[in-house]
């Protein structure tokens, strides 16, 4: 049966997280009920990536098989017209009958924004974190220049069961991009959590509760009780995926 | 009483528009209840101008009496900690006792987003209005450049009560601001629907459906039913107001 690669987008305020889960909606069933919608066969939707509840994604990459006889782009325009309209398939091709989104990945970026002002703006309250304390943009960029490498990041998340603690960080730099302060990580892949937990504690360095210097000592601790907070999730993207 | 003056921004999705009405939600009766809350008397807000159903604002003004001991921060905070976190009090100062924010405004700024793109896209769906076909953005910036001046705008919407259909608008044009074509209009004011009749009948020009001669000639028609279609209410932001 013909495998098929999509560029999924979503907004994910409503779900709780790509995942399947019983009596929750998720990413995965509605993909996999879009897919029954169009084809009346049961479809498992394989995700390069987990996102947690709250999670939005710019470029969630997902794979799954169907037998389809009236083209790709009869697919993608059956498949958005089934979805609900936070979910979005951006792009659809065939793949490889041996790819797999997750497997197969070997770069993930992920964004985050935090809104640093003295007063919340609606505009931008379901896609960032609203920070009050004026955060030092210089400091968290020390910090985060202590991510790039290889580290065993045991402070900042859990690893999927099975795996260790160790991840490649290729990049990891916080922007002025206004209106907001945002953070960019691209790695080989992440820990659960890890993103939010490394920007809670990255804000805690800017705001000047914690030194450079505790941060990088938390991050040599592989302690998961020595990260500082965790930010929440509505203000991070899955950004791309690169195989 | 001493009269305050507030910038005001809000994600106008969940209100029946900014003018209090019965059992509607609204951005007047959201206002007015936080000054109850804060000062156990009825409040009455004056806005500058009464945007739509669905529409939003980045740069509302209102003006309410009050008297308020704490000081105009506090107030501002105690304000925002009293509103849902779709609306917030941008500024807040005292004003002059006369200060009318309908009736003293000299210009009034919109703006309206199009994603012009094959498919639609989560992230944008609540600001935006979705356009499949592509745009000519040369056209519609031909027909906008006919909208400067004063006009009677009789074919892209109703006056207020009591009020004449002439209006002077001082600059029109649309821009790629990526994502987005971006429409922004500044005129002395506007009528009822005037920006989304506007848009949606440009719309009609930068796909090919109608000529821009055709455009003129419905603006020089003076007749409502001349316009083309209304264009779809999230994606219109009240920029700001000029005093």
């Amino acid at each position: 049966m013909p495998r098929y690669k999509a560029l999924v987008a979503y907004d994910g305020t409503a779900y709780s997280g790509f995942q399947r889960q019983l009596d929750r909606p998720t990413i995965q069933a509605e993909l996999e009920q879009a897919l029954f919608k169009i084809s009346r066969l049961p479809v498992t939707v394989i995700g390069a990536g987990r996102t947690d509840s709250g999670v939005h994604a710019l470029g969630q990459v997902v794979a799954f098989d169907l037998n389809w006889s009236h083209g790709t782009a009869a697919l993608q325009r059956a498949l958005n017209a089934n979805l609900p309209d936070d979910i979005s398939i951006l792009e659809l091709a065939q793949a490889a009958p041996a790819f797999h989104p997750r497997f197969d990945a070997r770069r993930r970026a992920y964004l985050y924004n935090i809104y640093n002002h003295a007063v919340s703006h609606p505009r931008y309250r379901r896609q960032s974190w609203h920070v009050i304390r004026p955060l030092d943009l210089e400091r968290m960029n020390q910090a985060a220049a202590f991510l790039v490498g290889e580290h065993d990041f045991a402070t900042f998340g859990q690893p999927p069961q099975g795996e260790n603690t160790v991840r490649q960080v290729f990049s990891a730099q916080w922007q002025r991009q206004e209106p907001f302060l945002t953070f960019t990580i691209e790695a080989n892949a992440f820990l659960y959590r890890m993103v939010r937990s490394l920007v809670g504690t990255m804000k805690l360095v800017g705001e000047g509760s914690w030194t450079v210097e505790a941060f990088v000592e938390a991050l040599e601790a592989r302690d998961r009780t020595r990260a500082g907070q965790t930010a929440p999730p509505q203000a991070l993207f899955l950004q791309s995926v690169t195989y």
